[in-house]
């Protein structure tokens, strides 16, 4: 049943809504026209200006006479976002490193500060103490405080910033957003990686097009972001789905999660250690270093990784015949898997996938933004927030 | 990116937001005061008079003096939707049996015509041909048109009515809501049954408050269908997942869909005969009849079903740590199983299933609905737009 119905717009809302959406349209266009804001909008000229006007009063945006000249009038004015005037920490809570970012409105990176930790070790007190030292080092450097705190967790992540369970960092239960809230004294977001990754695709990277894409990532553990008619998707208490533990081996190899076989124990990093012949932990420079060397020898690639490319192939099967997906971006070590083992993977897909053949052929591609797509989807979910507000 | 801004708005449309409201209210809650209104769609009276005073001149609702009374002040009055004054044709598409429902505003059903074809036999064009004989049949008989028409067919059923694929039916590419919209100069919408029965269990079954829920069921295949934040889960193109075409079993026995151990291969309608003693195929009578009989006696019913009961589980963990829900409801011939089999299947999710564990434990229960929930689905189906226009 639909809940009440809403109530009639007012003005001021009006004026919000359409602030929101030219803000973001810099932030994420980059730099254009109020002629072409005003056609991309669908709002008239005078709205553009009343709006540019206050942006520009505020600092957030400056105006320069545009190179282009589209007719025989004046030039139309450039607006540009400037980055000090809003931005955002950034922070990618990673298994092995830790990064802090601070991103400009527009999303340039305003500067970084990172460390790393062998596996396992440190408490969350300790890092999330460690973590605010850094972004305040990283705000007193700017000179100014950020809008917001967007952070990327590789773990099963409550709405509310709660990490119920982040098994690859050995974490259990940690209030994440509200701790960091408390220290930072600013509004904390906190996302599951994948899922910052999928929203990373979506809004900078390869997914910009597809109003329904899955991203699929191995950071350690297996994780899986859905974007639904251009929404993140999530389930119930805001809980994301756990692609990495879907069984896809029943009596398999035992995961933590308490089954056997699931796709995290198959195509995990563990996995992919064992399928090149590397002990399993072994440093992520070693891994990507033994998967870039196959990139030019696809028989070689195909037959080393036989059985993590069946493994793949059959887990994005099952992925694309739940969720129907236009496309399907892989991400973080697998966006370092040789062409040869995801063009196998892709094609296994569009020969057995019942929903791929019905909508013509799904899309299966490497991440262009790598192990950048976390901590871009971190600064993201700070700038939804924060461009709304 | 976030499109163009919405203009602000109209009056108008506020109106018709209130009176879909209001109707849906009436439709889905049934009869209530015009005070109940008010408090439920936040609305003053004023504004609910205008638009009881308006349906009710229309005929859509009648007004009584309600037998309540909850203060001194004279008695609200009681507004009662009129079940002929706005009616859909609800069509249940079955693998052995079709169905066609008149179903008046509020629910009730007005009138039925069914008949039953052996498996596989009779074409699309027969088909579709007895079912517009069926529902002129039932406008007759009413005296007045429909103002819509919901279908439910088990198969790949795209948003505009395309049915890609119908395997059990042996259809391929059948341009179903085309077709019967031309034959019966109405809108026609088609929805996957699975589809359907979630929207229905979601409206008037165990499910309505449930704002994320899995609906599975076997009616030969295996379908599923899911509602996230209160709305239907569709990929690209409009196609809902295939739940029965996830690979749980690898090697096992070939699916017509190019993949061997689907879960429909292993809960299917063929898998519980197989498990029951009965041949593959046998009439669905005898289906339910064997699981009938198996009610009173938990320790029977297990042992006999303990494959079968295995794969349910463990098909359930993957749906479950993929899609998140708060409720799975089993429906169709799942809905006829013995209470221990469903039982352990979900003990066993809530043991293994990771986002089980994270949300506190997700509830799975047969559906109320029974074989009942994918005409009532289509009926929804063809209500949602009847009552938007």
């Amino acid at each position: 049943m639909s809940g009440p119905p809403t109530a009639g717009t007012r003005p001021d809302e009006v004026r919000r809504h359409n602030r929101t959406a030219l803000l973001r349209r810099l932030h994420v266009g980059g730099p254009c026209t109020r002629a072409e804001l005003a056609a991309e909008l669908g709002l008239n000229r005078s709205t553009i200006k009343a709006l540019v006007d206050g942006l520009a009063d505020a600092g957030v945006v400056v105006e320069q006479v545009s190179a282009k000249r589209t007719g025989a009038g004046r030039p139309s004015l450039l607006v540009l976002p400037q980055p000090r005037s809003l931005w955002v920490l950034a922070v990618d809570v990673g298994v092995e490193q830790t990064t802090v970012a601070a991103v400009g409105f527009g999303g340039e990176v305003l500067g970084t500060r990172g460390w790393t930790l062998p596996r396992g070790t440190g408490s969350p007190d300790d890092l999330l103490a460690k973590i605010g030292t850094a972004c305040r080092r990283l705000a007193e450097r700017i000179g100014s405080e950020p809008v917001g705190v967007g952070v990327s967790v590789p773990g099963v992540v409550r709405r509310d910033g709660f990490v119920h369970e982040a098994p690859n960092l050995h974490w259990e239960g940690v209030p994440v957003g509200e701790r960091l809230a408390a220290a930072l004294h600013r509004p904390v977001l906190v996302g599951n990686d994948a899922e910052l990754g999928a929203l990373a695709e979506h809004t900078r990277g390869v997914a910009t097009e597809a109003a329904d894409m899955v991203f699929v990532s191995v950071d350690v553990g297996v994780g899986g972001g859905v974007i639904s008619e251009r929404a993140a998707l999530r389930g119930s208490g805001g809980y994301v789905g756990e692609l990495g533990h879907m069984v896809v081996r029943p009596g398999g190899r035992p995961c933590y999660c308490g089954c056997q076989g699931c796709w995290e124990t198959e195509i995990g990093e563990d996995a992919l250690c064992r399928a090149l012949g590397l002990p399993e932990g072994s440093p992520r420079e070693a891994v990507v270093g033994e998967l870039r060397a196959l990139a030019g020898e696809p028989q070689a690639a195909l037959s080393r990784l036989r059985e993590f490319t069946d493994w793949l192939g059959l887990g994005l099967i099952n992925v694309v015949n739940l969720l129907g997906p236009q496309l399907v971006v892989l991400g973080d070590l697998l966006a370092a898997l040789p062409d040869a083992v995801v063009d196998e993977a892709a094609e296994t897909v569009r020969e057995r996938s019942l929903v791929s053949r019905a909508v013509g052929g799904i899309r299966i591609v490497a991440s262009p933004l790598g192990k950048e797509a976390k901590i871009i989807g971190a600064a993201e979910l700070a700038f939804q927030q924060a461009l709304a507000g």
